[in-house]
């Protein structure tokens, strides 16, 4: 299996599509597109998404220290595609896509009333790297529409119908469905 | 669109499987799943992945300051299972799935042969995280199976079929086809 050198790049499969929700200069509801984060702790819960310093959303993040995290459906990939395309500093994203900013319970900071999964967030500490910080948050609390809870009462990966990004192709990108159990299926190799 | 609490998580769609490769104590390969970790910077390109301190990685990771994280497809959801269920201290991963340890071209760390996409990091730094540390890794360069390689020369997801972990339910799933253009699909809003 021959490996080929495509150089250093940002290259990951998958990528997350994270809509940062953040109050911005006189309460207006800003969010944007980070597809450079992920969970970073067990205990406490928390968080990390990487935001330039060129961001509306740097200047929010660093004077509030809340955030929400809300992961999109399929159904609004136009509307998060539009959240990372244009700027918080001279649009009102959630006015131009007619999506709804709502106050999270826990934090100064707004969630997207439409999109079906919500991490609400306290700032832990920010980390430097390169043209990057880092904000690595507390997850308070997740929220979740009850549409999209299964009969077990646990979020429904099918219901939720989230995606990922390809930064290599620059796409979208839907999930299939389940393949394995996790911590279970490894262990035919143990017998 | 009533959202229901169910408190604090470390819930986030989709959780990529990575596999950080390091050598152990003796030169041993060895290799364990992340799920917690994701790309944080783009300049320098880094990827971070956090790791408890009873890990034997976290040992290997402190003394070596290189590693790799190597993308496994679905064909290997079994093996990738397997580096996640039982700890490198008293197990010899490789030997006991079968797959092939090869150092990296650039690192002092092994990846795994048999997976399509591997990175070769360097440590930049630690963050101590709860009962994680975070490792940010720079991303000195990507290697590709030449299988999965497009027509165009850019890795093609449909070949790597990679799979995300949903840690609600502890399953792994895949992934399904193209939905949108990044950076394209958002701009019908504009109009």
């Amino acid at each position: 299996m021959k490996k080929i050198s495509i150089g250093p790049r940002t290259l990951l499969y998958p990528h997350p599509d994270l809509i940062i929700g953040t109050y911005g200069p006189g309460g207006r509801p800003d969010a944007m597109v980070a597809a450079w984060g992920g969970i970073c702790s067990s205990q406490p819960p928390a968080v990390a998404v990487s935001v330039q310093k060129v961001r509306q959303t740097y200047e929010n993040l660093m004077c509030e220290r809340e955030f929400t995290v809300s992961i999109p459906s399929v159904d609004y990939v136009k509307e998060a595609d539009y959240f990372g395309i244009v700027s918080g500093r001279d649009t009102d994203k959630f006015a131009a896509t007619g999506l709804t900013p709502v106050k999270g319970d826990l934090v100064n900071a707004p969630y997207v009333e439409e999109f079906p999964v919500v991490l609400e967030c306290r700032l832990l500490q920010t980390v430097e790297i390169g043209v990057h910080t880092q904000f690595i948050g507390e997850i308070l609390d997740v929220k979740v529409d009850e549409s999209v809870l299964g009969p077990d009462g646990k979020p429904d990966i099918a219901k939720i119908r989230p995606f990922a990004y390809d930064s290599m192709r620059r796409e979208y990108y839907g999930f299939g469905g389940v393949i394995a159990k996790a911590f279970s299926v490894g262990r035919e190799i143990e017998k």
